[in-house]
């Protein structure tokens, strides 16, 4: 039987990465490609103490909750934010699948076709496929090593009158890098008058590598009217509890919760019940200093094997925290056509290109470094630089 | 600020039954209202036994899993399902944020704005909503104690020219019936010819009272093409895990795991993991047997104070599984207008209004009998008894 889909279904893809995730998952690879935290740094002991609390504590704990998620753990979600600045109160903040589902939920209660949403470029490849999937037209505006251009984003601002910019200001997916404070005010403030919403995105802010620094998020920057927020505990505590949050006005909130309501009732609430005694009980901001430590050592190696390789043309920013290198490699290469030989010969990334809303730089890869340890992060770059060296020497001779 | 919603907001509406139970959830009520299992009857040793073998099968459990959910469970669902007569493969198997989102995916990838669908009348509220939300034209079937009536059906199939029928055949939500065999095989005769989808909706399946009696799922007569069937744990284990499953085309289940990514990347893959060792550990058909046998009590609880109430114009057909009685008070009842009353003195239910589609019926009730416990069965049901005596009085005094 052939079946007739909704129009659409046209505008939804498949992740160009997470395909590539099922291909190098099946073993003897080193993937660099996925955006996974370590195994071997989950809290797990932390987790299992909390899930036996959470077992002892009543069986209203297994019981349908309410939509909007376990109201304790939002209240400590709430201290979490306020400690950085960030004001929020208990009812303005939802328990979400991910925040991935904070991101649709958002889309689906904003958005009609033809809105337009300002975007960094590259961005975060997952958030284009639900803006997408909602018919809303992304505008990339332009962006440097410290956020979007000022310029261009006023000029884009203007021009297009967008409902929403969506930003991941603090160790970006994929490009890894840190907005400025003045670029963060400058959005604010452009956007503000505008009564432009902003979607600030962060799920590595924890991240950071440099104790010194402080990156405000650009939420602690608002009144609390024109920004949403978003963040997870997939990378501090385990991905597999499938657990975000997102705080944002009043309105808003509620209008995301009704959405939930239709799309899945509520989230998984026996884990909100763990991850609230985890919170309690485990010292969770000593753990995500050893996951600091230990992410900074791994990208200081891919760094050393990186300027090891001396590729004339190869180049990158330094990340200041988070999970992933943006590596420039020379001009000639095509990094998605070299792909297959790099999984052939025993290791992968992503191609920097499907990040790109609008003209892809195909000699772009994103690279990370949480996942490996330190001896498969030394192996998989060796291997990479050599199909890098080949495609390179393959180019010249081609010439 | 004012914000500029999406269009489809118009059609999201909060459940008037989820808004209820925020209320009687307040304590001191004995609430009929919502569609809660007993927390008393969960079986929380299992599944802690099934969470602690989980913690010690390795830290991969804890990692970002695939959309569709983790395998092993699907195959354990497809033994389940094969079981149960309906042919199924893990590939066509997709484990959702409870059946909910199910319902909601299936939405999203087959209805335009304007597409139109059968449903019984009264139906599922929250199933409703989805469909709301997309703008589909939901169009009621006349019902019987016995199902949808086939010429209506047939007559309305040809009028409409449906994309599909929804259906909850066994032990619906909220009228607590069966379909008849004859019913089901004509529903599904009726639309093969017209290459109309069947969505049928299981979550109570497995909660009947006859042993002797086998109720066939539309699935389990189909070829595998025209039958979408979703179901869940969360009455058969515990709500709280979120875990429920979807089988069907495979187009379809394939078009909705990509939905499924954009919506929040996959659902909670450590329950899952659990889940699977319940599965494999626990003797949950045992657990089942248990959980028929303690409802069936509270059901016949219920009828006896139901029948013993001798209410002149009170009718309802007696459950033969599910969870819910669905009543008729005597015609003068406006059961939405004395909810107050009887939640001021100590017990709440659901009106019957909301559930259906059009043609609401204001002297309908629905009538939980698996959350409370016998005792509470009886005085709540003799506070709603006098609720409804007193209405019936006043009522005749006003003529």
């Amino acid at each position: 039987m052939r079946y007739a889909f909704a129009k659409r279904v046209h505008h939804l893809q498949s992740s160009a990465v997470r395909d590539l995730l099922k291909i190098t998952d099946k073993g003897g690879v080193i993937s660099f490609a996925g955006g996974l935290p370590d195994d071997d740094l989950f809290p797990v002991e932390a987790v299992e103490k909390a899930f036996s609390k959470t077992f002892r504590s009543g069986n209203k704990a297994f019981q349908y909750g309410v939509t909007e998620g376990f109201a304790p753990l939002r209240d400590v979600l709430v201290d979490r934010m306020t400690q950085k600045g960030i004001p929020a109160k208990t009812d303005d903040v939802m328990l979400t699948t991910g925040s991935q589902q904070a991101i649709d939920l958002f889309a689906r209660v904003m958005f009609n076709p033809g809105d337009i949403i300002l975007t960094e470029n590259p961005t975060y490849l997952a958030a284009v496929q639900v803006f997408q999937s909602y018919e809303v037209k992304i505008i990339p505006v332009e962006t440097d090593e410290h956020g979007m251009v000022p310029e261009d984003l006023d000029y884009k601002i203007k021009k297009h009158m967008p409902k929403c910019v969506y930003v991941v200001p603090t160790f970006s997916n994929p490009a890894g890098k840190v907005w400025s404070l003045d670029r963060r005010l400058h959005l604010l403030e452009a956007t503000k008058k505008k009564k432009v919403i902003i979607f600030e995105d962060d799920p590595y802010g924890d991240i950071k590598f440099n104790e010194e620094e402080t990156y405000i998020p650009i939420a602690a920057l608002d009144d609390g009217e024109h920004v949403l927020y978003t963040s997870t505990f997939s990378k501090t505590v385990v991905p597999a509890l499938r657990t975000g949050w997102i705080k944002g006005p009043h309105q808003i909130i509620r209008m995301m919760a009704q959405a939930k309501q239709a799309a899945d009732l509520h989230s998984n609430s026996l884990s909100h019940h763990a991850l609230y005694h985890l919170c309690c009980d485990f010292d969770l901001d000593e753990h995500i200093q050893n996951l600091r430590s230990a992410y900074h050592k791994r990208m200081r190696i891919m760094q050393y094997l990186l300027d090891q390789a001396q590729l004339p043309g190869l180049s990158y920013i330094e990340p200041k925290g988070g999970m992933f290198f943006w590596v420039r490699l020379p001009e000639v290469i095509d990094s998605t056509r070299i792909l297959a030989e790099a999984v052939e010969k025993g290791a992968a990334y992503v191609p920097g290109a499907p990040f790109y809303v609008t003209d892809p730089k195909y000699n772009t890869i994103r690279l990370n470094f949480t996942h490996s340890t330190p001896d498969k992060l030394e192996k998989g770059m060796r291997i990479l630089v050599d199909v890098f060296k080949n495609a390179i020497k393959y180019e010249e001779q081609r010439v």
